[in-house]
């Protein structure tokens, strides 16, 4: 239980069960007695980075980096562009940022374990949110600061700030499908990442939306980098009955699409519709251009330190909701999704 | 309670508590999850500062990142890869890799002021290194351990690894001349960043070598970033006696310079010849094929963290040198430098 289900339940403020845990004077012995009680009755665990950062903060909040999902999904671009307003967003109330790299094949909740242990930071930003995230509920149950780039699976109340991942399937499935495409191949993130059952959810919707029966031949789950990409759009080419149009939700997956097409003999964008996730170097450097999604990345990583710094302790605001909100993502049409819905000519 | 508190009430030593407490493979899970409930029980707040002291090391090595700059001139994917490596190595002497970002517009000697003086990592990988770089002589002066990732212009002996700028520029510019160009444009990283003296330098070389004469309109600094790339690209050819040939020392500067060569109604490779600085995802999608060169940041990663681990103390060996070492790129043979030097097809 986290101070804020403690709060719910004892009817209170947070505000006045962080004071009345604190021996603060202006909470009345009643009110001090019954929320000792109820937090040792309901296990509530002592905020110990709270205490911290009254006594000695370290004014350093931690970004973890998951190398391996991360960078493959998301790509190198989307985070460096992130951090630098994540940092802006920091900067604004003297705190610094340090990224801390999980080690290769770690688990995600042992590094933050020894993180925590050793206090190397005061509240954390989650980045490439899990389905079953245990992250979530240990950082809850410690009632150390976070906000999460992603949703997950938990039922429990957090602060996070997710990609429009809905918004984006709909837009591209509704390109395609009113182009009369019926066979779209999705290459979607690995099933262990959140997004990818959000993707693959909105894929089927518009599908069925659009009267066309899931052909789970047509979805792969993948790294969505670049050789990821050249690799599916090979396999799903292959198929018998193979698609007339791609969509790819990965950074750099599409600059391997458009090698496999060609190395097929099929153009991107006459042959074989191609519609890509973001608005990055590489995928700019795409011919024909690509139709993708654009979002203001500074903007992205404001909205997580603002998000996180009212979840400081000092700067928390009783009033203040824990910021969930959905990031939309603006269709930037180029001219790859434009190949029409019919059986591509054979090489 | 202190750590000697809690030990003694656990019936343990202080190192075993102290063990459990940083997470130390050499401790059981058991005894670690009994020491680290009685912690949270009894309040015990782990004193990073005083377990610097007593271990000399706090575990964490930090990355000095400026993302203003960095990112601009060697580019993301660079960045993420290279620091994949660094971990790796770290991760080999059971250290973690913190990157800690300098804030928007601040200078690089208060950002290391402020983490020294906190003791926020046992030692640094510096990069970025500018021709003057005042950070060398503080960690030198302060014995901090570090190395960089570059050179600059003291005299004093420190451990870096630097990519070897010369053989590049050296390789592009024998190709270049050797094809018959004599004018060709050099887009050079800021003037203040190091590698920019060694690229400009190697360019002068080398057109004396071929007889060919200097001719500063020739010569840009700038970020080296897809957008400089552009304005670049279209500002050398808007010179009287256009240039024939462009090298560009930026990771995406090349998308920039493809897309305004086009908007000139000139073919990259057949028209103007253009090489790169280095294979990257967004070089890969260009068409035709950038020649540029590759090298392996997996493994300078991991040699810039065996640099500095043997600078650690206890990990010292008087009979280890510094490092002290230019890291090869190797010439990767595309299409773009194919362009005769003869006068481009006019527009």
């Amino acid at each position: 239980m986290d101070i804020r289900e403690l709060a719910r339940h004892l009817g209170l403020s947070i505000g006045t069960v962080s004071r009345a845990l604190n021996d603060r004077k202006d909470v009345s012995p009643d009110t001090r007695k019954r929320v000792v009680e109820a937090a040792r009755l309901h296990g509530y665990i002592p905020n110990q980075s709270g205490r911290t950062l009254r006594s000695g903060r370290t004014g350093t909040i931690g970004f973890m980096l998951t190398l391996e999902h991360d960078s493959a999904i998301h790509g190198d671009p989307f985070f460096m562009a992130l951090l630098e307003g994540v940092q802006a967003g920091l900067g604004e109330h003297d705190l610094d940022l340090a990224v801390l790299l999980a080690r290769k094949g770690e688990d995600g909740l042992t590094f933050l374990r020894r993180h925590v242990s050793r206090g190397t930071v005061d509240g954390w930003v989650l980045s490439g949110t899990q389905h079953d995230d245990p992250r979530i509920a240990f950082l809850l149950d410690r009632g150390i600061p976070f906000v999460a780039l992603g949703r997950t699976a938990t039922a429990r109340d957090y602060a996070w700030i997710d990609l429009d991942f809905e918004g984006v399937v709909a837009d591209a499935m509704g390109l395609l499908t009113g182009a009369g495409h019926r066979r779209i191949g999705l290459v979607a993130p690995p099933a262990t990442i959140n997004n990818s059952h959000i993707v693959v959810e909105q894929y089927r919707h518009a599908l069925a939306q659009a009267g066309i029966a899931f052909d789970p031949a047509l979805v792969h789950h993948g790294e969505t980098d670049e050789s990821d990409g050249e690799v599916t759009a090979r396999e799903l080419m292959a198929l018998p009955d193979r698609p007339t149009a791609l969509l790819l939700m990965g950074e750099t997956a599409p600059v391997g699409a458009y090698r496999a097409l060609r190395r097929l003999g099929l153009e991107p964008g006459r042959d074989v519709a191609v519609i890509g996730l973001r608005d990055n170097p590489a995928c700019r450097a795409l011919s024909p251009d690509l139709t993708c999604f654009s979002l203001e990345l500074d903007d992205l990583g404001l909205a997580l330190a603002r998000g996180l710094v009212t979840l400081l302790p000092g700067q928390q605001d009783m009033n203040e909701p824990l910021v969930q909100r959905l990031w939309g993502m603006t269709l930037r049409l180029g001219q790859s999704h434009l190949a029409l819905g019919q059986s591509p000519i054979a090489n």
